[in-house]
């Protein structure tokens, strides 16, 4: 280590993103994000920024933002926590919360992000294992008892599985620790689970966090959200007032405010996302992948040999990029973003041409 | 405390901006916004994005704006790193270079977010008093030997005083502790202070910290960058990589280029602050203002009667806001952003009327 360097630094395990890649990709279905762009509505609000807007500080309390994602939900605005992306969200409820004596408990398998801010801020993280069938099983959560519990944190619908769990059991989890924050990630929800929001009002240590990266097609924007009881969002604001005071720019503000007021066009491209995603499951099964039944965006899926990293590179090949993990239990498994319906069929046509040149 | 809460919550110090106001205020003069408005270049880069540029994640590496930045200083993209606002870019450096055994040196009336910092990341605060003329003598941190300094902090030009170290007193300071990091947090140095990039080259231990806020005319679009050996942006990427892959988003990225690429503009904007802010000093004087030297696009002043409080509270009366700040030593001065030429004779007309009410 240098001698000018801190001595946390060595500890930290930092995230590595999916590729964004330089060179021309025909069809990018690495990262989850929407094939539509987001509603017109944005591009206009972003189209109106004047130049005042730009050389004054936007306000620091994103008010109008929170208050639109607010009524979307039907909460009050002090329920309402935004950030700079829901990665930014995510990094201060570790501060906010899972910062204290025990464990933090976490699917072994899910974002990595959790993984990543333990080490950060050097939080115990106790794995456990998804099922043989790579689903969250609740009752592992509520019958943990081996260390006291600082937190709970896990993706619903979990990710890269594309695999939920139901309300009643994200209840009974917040049953079984009530003096423990139960963050649920709902980066994915918007595409067929249930949001945990219709459980705000009766646990007040669940945590819901969701971004307007996926299903408002805003990944180049940043915007994120928790949706908490007040003092949870005053604890978040505390810790966010103590790192950076303006988080989300003037532009953020008002195209996340567009995004969130434009329901009709949301539920549009997310019933087409939906509708794709069924028609792409039942054409990769029918070539022999096993699929799990999915709740997201994407599908994660086993190709006929189990070679997955292999026909990640010869997709690559055909200017297709999916995601792999190199992690044990899912070396096997590709994630596919569902992209358009012609993006599906591109990509089932690809696949078609690798199988087949593999088997003759 | 509530039970849900983690226990490093109660320890930090949340950073109080300078008021955004709700309601219609005639001159803003609190918080050092540029009065000008960013280039035209950048209003059209932003008209330019289109709905795939915002759909898609964002370059997590920012390679061109970096490349920009670079190319304005003469640097190479590995010695440059861009955050969400220069705030950002200071507390990653808080964890990345000062979080290790030792005192961290700062003065004891400066920016206030680096006290919140220090809160945040657990690190000791060692404050230097600025001499009786409220200067940063550097002489002070050189000289400093009763415990190990793990880094030293200040802003140069020095806010909210606006006086200014030369690059021999840096130097100085960096060669006293060459195994600590000295952060110049230069905010407003586009003002007329010299920058410390030029000593980059023989001192591996500075590290430069801007903001595209003051100068640039973008407080509204949060970009700040770190200038320093590639060592240290490496360490300060590995920081960003463990909290936020992605925090600059593609309209601040491109807006950002743009503006650091028309220079012309940027030179035009500082040259008329500059010389307004020099006439302004000069009518303050003229009313009785003890007026102290500034670099800056703001002044501080101190009333005839030293009753500056007051006087802010008779300003927003007549729709104008400047900034007080409750500290002992500074609690009889004003911090006033310098505005357009109209702006400064609207503020010495005000000013004017409410001194001779007073005498009368």
């Amino acid at each position: 280590m240098s001698r000018l360097l801190s001595t946390t630094l060595q500890a930290l395990r930092p995230y590595v993103p999916g590729e964004q890649p330089r060179e021309p990709i025909r069809l990018k279905l690495n990262t989850n994000e929407n094939p539509y762009g987001p509603s017109p509505k944005v591009l206009a609000a972003i189209q109106q920024a004047t130049s005042e807007d730009l050389r004054l500080y936007p306000d620091p309390t994103a008010m109008k933002l929170r208050q639109s994602i607010a009524a979307y939900y039907e909460l009050s605005p002090d329920q309402v926590f935004v950030g700079n992306g829901s990665d930014e969200v995510l990094g201060h409820l570790f501060q906010a919360l899972f910062q204290r004596p025990g464990v933090v408990l976490l699917p072994d398998i899910s974002y990595s992000f959790y993984d990543t801010y333990s080490a950060l801020y050097d939080v115990t993280p106790h794995h456990i294992p998804l099922d043989d069938h790579l689903a969250i099983q609740a009752d592992d959560y509520c019958h943990y008892d081996a260390s006291p519990v600082a937190g709970i944190i896990f993706a619903n619908p979990n990710a890269p599985t594309g695999l939920s769990l139901t309300l009643d059991d994200i209840a009974r989890i917040a049953r079984a620790h009530p003096d423990a924050a139960v963050v649920v990630d709902e980066a994915y929800v918007d595409f067929g689970a249930d949001s945990a929001v219709a459980l705000l009002g009766d646990y007040d240590n669940i945590v819901v966090v969701q971004t307007l990266s996926k299903s408002r097609a805003l990944a180049g924007l940043r915007v994120g959200f928790a949706l908490a009881s007040p003092l949870i969002v005053e604890a978040l604001t505390r810790v966010k007032d103590s790192f950076n005071s303006y988080p989300l720019d003037q532009l953020a503000l008002v195209a996340a405010q567009a995004a969130m007021e434009d329901t009709a066009y949301f539920e549009e491209i997310c019933r087409r996302i939906i509708s794709d995603r069924n028609e792409l499951s039942r054409q990769l099964a029918a070539l022999g992948f096993t699929v799990l039944s999915s709740d997201t965006n994407f599908l994660f899926c086993r190709p006929p040999n189990g070679q997955a990293q292999a026909l990640a590179q010869r997709l690559r090949q055909h200017g297709i990029l999916v995601r792999h993990f190199n992690h044990a239990r899912i070396q096997s498994y590709l994630r596919i973003t569902v992209g358009t319906s012609q993006g599906c069929k591109a990509l089932c046509n690809a696949l078609q041409q690798i199988l087949s040149s593999e088997l003759s």
